[in-house]
């Protein structure tokens, strides 16, 4: 048996400060309708996907910052998205800055099925980088002092399957794969903006498309879940972001990956069904798991060492 | 500033039935030998390093199972092991089958300091395998039926640094790491016996050595620790098993691979501090954990998947 769903990663370049939203909906509309054509049923959209990543500046004028957000989805400008995806008979998820009516503001994306419906709305839960900004950065990254955290990791049945949205730093974290594997996640969707340069140790900078690819491909074979990894790539504002784009199987191998740093679609034929390949067999929860023996995850949140 | 500890992986190849626990133990004294040579302060044997892999076979006859345990550690057989390392000031862990004086089976691992100092004894927690013969399969895997899972993850001071001991399947599970991450851990050292023939499953089969190394990398990088893999590797009655022992760095980047299926040793300078690249980076877990987003992991065993 096979239950397959073609999924298509769609890969955003740099974009500039001065870039209005209608532009930028414009080339998630072109890249929306190539993975139509391609047969896709569902396309991946990156992290923060209608603006800059405006995280890389301190934003003092509240009117200018909260013209990054959206207080409304779809809003004006992105109602175009939504109509072409629902003509097109396309599902989408969609990253962007949200702000709640009740003022809370989040990094999030929405998942819209192919039939319309709004699946879903994520909140990303590992909000990294910095509150205060520090003057030592070539840039900044303050994505802690303009979101709060969201409140779960939730799998949600759409797309014939069990699907989730993640973003971005959650994927470097097993706690991320595994609270949605328990909820028998078979494919999670997770749009990024990775500046190359990690200013906190450099040292990492050219280890930063193995890093991605490590985390997502141990989370997919772990929970035998299907992974699509999206970026905003390219040099955005100055700053060099990895692209890599690439979507990998239960097995932990990645099947289509980005050769560019620019706008691109990559698809797969992902069969759900293949999920069970490892969730029946080494990754067997119910036979193999012995959370009593895990209770620090919980118990803890930083370290504690043992007595000297 | 470094803090170097010297470790030496010894790959063993195959231990046939038929060996007496003497030749073995020569065996592991060449290799702990070589390592002291080679400058190493700590060499890791593998898993069940002293007799073959006896879960592969139903052994109904008591005193025939029982052969394969150790009651005491030292014991007769293994006291020229610990007398040599101790003669040499080179500290080791050895897996091997433990029957406790109250009756319990376990899948063991012994940690000894340079200084002759029994540091713990790690119980394997993740045991995997089934408990009764199946018919079908060309051998068997009944770890399930001749050990009873350990009660922790625990980390300890020795080697100058913060060290643990784990086995086997144990090192799939990001649990495992990320509880000895949550104590600070620089250093995990596993033991395994991997058939490259996954009967469940053998599509698998061709990744062997692709997820054994994605699990480890992953594990290192995600807790900031080193992680060292030694293989018991080649073809061992009848039944080939997986080499490619190999030492991971912090970063996840192998900085030692064995290139045989047999007896080997390789060696790397692991700086203790290089850990901290990433504990207080990317992973500070103080400041990026978010544990009640997680209950998942400790309060469920099995998925729970969303409702239809």
């Amino acid at each position: 048996m096979t239950r397959d769903v073609v999924v298509a990663a769609a890969q955003m370049g740099p974009i500039a400060k001065a870039d209005e939203r209608g532009a930028v909906v414009d080339r998630l509309l072109a890249l929306l309708r190539e993975a139509a054509a391609r047969g896709a049923g569902l396309v991946v959209f990156p992290e923060l996907a209608l603006t800059t990543f405006f995280p890389r500046w301190v934003i003092d004028d509240p009117e200018e910052l909260d013209h990054y957000y959206e207080s409304e989805m779809p809003g004006p400008d992105t109602k175009p998205l939504f109509d072409e995806a629902l003509r097109l008979g396309i599902g989408f998820q969609l990253g962007y800055a949200e702000l709640t009516s009740d003022g809370h503001r989040y990094n999030a994306a929405i998942l819209v099925e192919r039939d319309g419906r709004i699946v879903s709305t994520y909140r990303k839960v590992h909000v990294p980088g910095h509150e205060e900004p520090e003057d030592w950065r070539p840039f900044q990254h303050l994505e802690r002092r303009y979101f709060e955290p969201g409140p779960e990791f939730a799998a949600h049945r759409a797309f014939g399957g069990i699907v989730a949205s993640a973003l971005c730093n959650d994927r470097r974290w097993p706690e991320t794969y595994r609270v949605l594997g328990l909820q028998g996640v078979e494919l999670v969707m997770i749009g990024y903006n990775t500046p190359i340069h990690y200013a906190p140790d450099p040292g990492q900078d050219h280890l930063a498309g193995f890093h991605n690819n490590l985390v997502m491909a141990s989370g997919a074979y772990q929970n035998g879940t299907w992974v699509v990894g999206v970026a905003k790539g390219g040099e955005e504002e100055g700053v060099p972001s990895l692209a890599e784009s690439q979507i990998i199987a239960p097995s932990g191998e990645v099947v289509a990956r980005a050769l560019t740093e620019g706008d691109e679609v990559i698809v797969a034929v992902c069969d759900l069904d293949r999920c069970n390949d490892y969730k029946t067999t080494v990754f067997d929860f119910a036979r193999y798991r012995l959370p009593d023996r895990y209770h620090r995850i919980t118990d803890q949140i930083g370290a504690e060492l043992p007595p000297p």
